[in-house]
């Protein structure tokens, strides 16, 4: 959530306002194409507990709005339906109850229709909102959080889908996929340096920004270096050709134990069929591309590589230090290839932005001086940092508008839904 | 499966095939109207491990035909779907590999559509190898076995359906119910008397039964003593406010674990909310009636009730006893009132059929000289005499064609989602 | 427990007090000497929630004769330490707490010793009742009830203490065993015919029995045959070459899920070592006998053997009805062999007794007209009849004045730390 | 270990060792020490899969010395039986197969006297090794590290045992401890100041420290303010009698679970008793002190209670930073208290060493440039680098030689076995 600095003022509301309005409706529609063509039964399944139902997603977000934006701002709002409180609250107590996250896959009723009925009436609130002159910075800020939100839940559709498409034994497709690049060699792996000193990290100014990316703050950094683009599937071939997944040797305790107790022998959505390795894409079973970034890898699987690799994981701050001054390029959800491609084009150079979300070394925890937002919102990372480590960079399922070099994503060290891999770094 | 002591002949089998012909459509038919009004996500979610969604069992009974009767016994029939025999495939590990049944709440495809196209395929099938004569005494049994194996199937679409209603938290109606009998008194508990020596007990003859209710054997029975009708709610209730749920020396070891595990303070379905019990039916909550027959508990809770009321629960031997010179008339699916009524009517004299199920203390194990049927079929009830007890009379869930005073359900004694109930017994 | 029929009188009481005194003193010699030479750490640890302790089986036969004989019955007594009460009941809820029977190996004190010197006490007070006239015949029913009691913990001290040294990586012996008979062939498997009719069961007169074996009771059987031996390890052999182990179809579903779930490959303490089956004994690791009764198998294993057999399990009734006409001769507990012989001798004839447990295919059900004992000692078997099956005959581990024609064993269907084989029956 | 700067010569080899055989016999005599007076059972038993018998970590420890020192550098050294190297290896792949960690407590033999003989067995070898010259650096530095290592069971010792005692119903004292000082005051909290800018962190030179503790390393870290002392008894029960235990909105996420899972109310070890609150110590039951420094709570405990008092928990980096100036004083096992006591004397001033560990805020990583040590023994602290989070200081239960400002103990974050307080920090 911003902190802005500048005085609030009419003048600057409007306008803000006038920022805003095209961007909430811009996200809303985009949530729908996402959307567009799926059967009820694709958007009402929940495939585990760690996935939300598509369904779901489409209400949450409308939740969100009517939650923190309506019922406080818009006089006479009226709730689509009151019992919608608790069914599509995600994680709010200082809102009040919560359905079990366990359980979305239970609700067959409302259903998708009334789903989509309610996200109108809640978008006809937000239009009535922006009408009668959105005269609050609170209320501002809050739907504008509600955008970004509503983005992370655009990610989350599509990681979602694309594991309950892939507990189907068809294997079915979410969409047919644009033709891909012809595959080719990846650029040469080269080693970028850093100095070492003191950085500022974290983001400042009036600008949006999540609560956990604040205060900008100082840290020291060693002198480090930075692989010039992710790890690739090739490159992750040979680490389990070298019998990565049975050296315990290469990994964390808790690693192993994951990997035994789950019983991975390669990243999530790898078959290994009939000689070769296919993977499971939002587009259906297809060759592995060896060129592509690896993706759908925990953060156990990365450590493990980086270690066989003689390397290691970057520091979240190490990662933010590069990317800082790189533009946000990249294949984002936009370019419709929802899937990770070989680095190519301008961002080749470093391939710091989209593709896949990079783990980073770091565990996800409050910068010095972290306060969360006031409030119930404030509830949104803060309460989660424990056992979860950073993702930098954005993948090829996050809009682009969504990301930042500041951008702290954060997962278990577990969790291989996401479109997650890795960058090696070294001490210098 | 019937086992036809009559030599069969082409006549036979004509007559056979003419009176099948209409009951499988008819069969057919009732299944569709059940899902009738329902949704796509109505009929895809699966909210427990026993439960299966309404589409499963839409195509789960059409494979019955497609894999016993078509690839058999149809010259030329193509699978609608070959995929389709892995994944509607219950438990037949002769026919091949089978989808897992916790998983079956992971399709989101083939949608609804097209599994209700996939039963008329199937049923286009059925007309076609009816009109070609039906030539074969095997395949017959077949059909018809998979007639009775689809009415079972509509009973546990319904018992499903309000497993899953129930877990959502608006408690959803499947239907409005019929308008039901005012309140009364259900008639005096009397007891039935039964004398004892060697009674012939199991089904015999050409006409239909389940291989399980085979062969006819004899069973010495002591004398003894039934209740003239099923234990009521307010019966119950006086188990309830007697402290029966707190007291371990009323129940089995095993029930009391379950007890506690489950954290069962009353039958499944009941919610106490100012000042009453509540109870959710198919038609949404209502307040409780205590003259209906109770309903939805598990062979522990009936065990510890009898114990507590100073009786036992009946065998199966004891039960069939008694209702093999009754009519099959009572509360059935047919009535459409979806849930058990206050006994009435001429059926009041013992209500033995319809209503709840009736646990008996009998486990479920192969009657003296029982041998499973010939083929996969084989896998039907045999390899499920483990850890089950019997149940007897049917319910207000199931067909009245389907029920004889030989039949014998099945279920673990944790299970509650049925209509479950029982009736008392004594030794004279 | 003994229901005598004839009225007491002062000289019946007295005569059976004489005769009860010593077989007390004879019952708690032995299970001391069972115990000889184990370490304290043999006596602590619990290896899985099933079993036990041995100090915990030493500490609470005692409580038994303290809790039900002498605070009741011996006027003055005091409890060694009101602790034990609590700590030592096993599941007796009408008694008191108890402690949880899973933490049982969480008890580092009261010590070996003072187990021992707990023992005593009770010892002393026994003999000061019998001293002053054990004039209440309730109580002398509960003494020999406790005898029969102390002599079922003798044969778990055993089995347990069997699986937990099988947990030691070691594989430590318990004892140096007797050396055993030559490798022969066992007898020829020949089938034992009785006729149908209706046959008498269970326990009638003023002997002791244990109140499951009660009333006598009237049971038709059809005409059916028996093996006359247990299967050997030779039979069992081939049914695991034959894959018996990897198809499903000869499995009851509850014990494929069994199978599958705790990954058996063989009966328990088999081990596949060099090229040879080697068994895990109470004399540590040796060959395995081919010609030795089959041991440490589930129901379900036996009733998968029985299937592919062609043939079945017997029911209680018809292994007694062959039974009670039999000498109760066999490889008991006091041969010192602790662990199944082949067949030989004047036993050899028909095994019944000793060597193995037979699991039998009856559910373990009350019979008809069954009522538990009064009082607390009325939870002692009524309370566990669900979710198990009968087993008869006794074994190498049980002593041999605790075995009767109509003694019923029962177990859960997945227990295997048991001596328990199985027997063929067909029918006729 | 160590990485000494200095370069190796035999004169300083030899100061070394002669400076490293007295510590070495000192401390393999107090881990006896804390063993008298405890019978077999007692070092037995495991009372949950996290704690060890007392008698594996005899074991153990004198197996860190065989392998490590005297199998690589002692020649004819002859292993006491070669079966312990899988059974007391703890966790180091690299050393061979381990026996499973939660089946610890399975093993009655090797039995007390046993394990005696084999801490014998090794000491004299290392007598033999020192005598013979111990002319190997490395070897010299691995036996340090492994007089580190048993100081570290030590520590387990005490805190395994008192989970043990705990679970046993009679609560037994482990010893008779010490008379406490007169209940009083402890003294009031005040805030100490540091100011912002470049700290230099961790250990540096040769003296010895474990590896995760180097490199020395720079931290910016801005001004901040910590505790003159930990949390009492007395502070937290005014968080507990405030609802802390009720209240999501004080927890993590992860925390709320645990706590929900786990059912806590109140500190491990605290037990409501006739409206007073007792608590659990090595010397057994007696009532909480309010003036104590707070024991056993989880870090989800430690970070609610800290945001609940508006504070927050200190980082690794600020406790050291303050730590690096302190003398290390306090209330270590040499104390006998074996229990935290309220702040007294001359450490008063910050109480920052013995008593409790302090829960900091920091997640357990490498430092910035970390290697592991070379060879198995680079197995010690790196594998756990994943869902730890540091504690600093030391405690009741530590040796003092044990404990520096730099060292670094983990745990995950729901552990309350070991003696885990809190220390308050904030922002300046």
């Amino acid at each position: 959530m911003s902190s802005p600095v500048t005085a609030p003022n009419p003048a600057h509301r409007a306008a803000r306002a006038a920022d805003l309005q095209p961007r909430y409706a811009e996200t809303r529609a985009g949530t729908l194409a996402l959307a567009a063509g799926l059967s009820p039964e694709d958007c009402a399944l929940q495939s585990m507990p760690d996935a939300s139902p598509v369904k779901w997603h489409l209400a949450h977000t409308s939740w969100f709005f009517e939650t923190f934006v309506l019922e406080p701002g818009l006089p006479g709002y009226r709730a689509y339906d009151p019992a919608f409180r608790v069914l599509f609250n995600s994680y709010y107590v200082q809102v009040g109850e919560r359905h079990p996250r366990s359980e979305r896959g239970l609700i067959s009723r409302p259903a998708l229709a009334e789903v989509l009925a309610y996200r109108a009436h809640v978008d006809q609130g937000i239009a009535r909102w922006f009408g009668a002159g959105a005269r609050d910075d609170a209320l501002l800020d809050l739907l504008e959080l509600g955008v970004h939100h509503e983005q992370q839940h655009q990610e989350l559709i599509l990681t979602d889908l694309k594991h309950l498409f892939s507990r189907n034994p068809s294997r079915p497709a979410y969409r047919a996929l644009p033709a891909r690049p012809p595959a080719g060699q990846p650029p040469a792996l080269e080693w970028l340096s850093l100095p070492s000193g003191v950085y500022e990290i974290g983001h400042d100014g009036p600008a949006f920004s999540f609560d956990n990316e604040r205060p900008r703050h100082r840290a020291y950094l060693r002198s480090f270096q930075l692989a010039s683009r992710p790890v690739t599937n090739a490159e992750y071939l040979a680490f389990l050709d070298d019998g990565g997944y049975e050296r315990p040797e290469l990994w964390l305790s808790d690693g192993w134990d994951a990997r035994t107790a789950q019983r991975w022998t390669a990243p999530a959505y790898w078959e290994y069929d009939a000689g070769a390795w296919q993977v499971f894409t939002l587009g259906g079973m297809r060759p592995l591309d060896p060129c592509e970034p690896l993706a759908h890898v925990s953060y156990y699987e990365a450590d493990a590589y980086a270690r066989w690799a003689g390397a290691r994981l970057p520091t979240e701050a190490e990662w933010e230090a590069l990317a800082i001054r790189q533009p946000i390029e990249g294949n984002f959800v936009e370019s419709g290839a929802l899937h990770p491609l070989p680095a190519h084009g301008p961002q080749a150079q470093t391939q710091l932005f989209g593709d896949v979300w990079e783990w980073t070394g770091s565990a996800y925890l409050g910068y010095p001086g972290f306060r969360p937002a006031a409030g119930a919102v404030g509830e949104y990372n803060g309460k989660f940092m424990v056992n979860q480590f950073v993702l930098r960079g954005g993948s090829c399922a996050t809009p682009r508008s969504h990301v930042r070099a500041t951008y702290r994503n954060f997962f278990p060290p577990a969790a291989r839904w996401q479109f997650s891999g890795l960058r090696l770094a070294r001490d210098a």
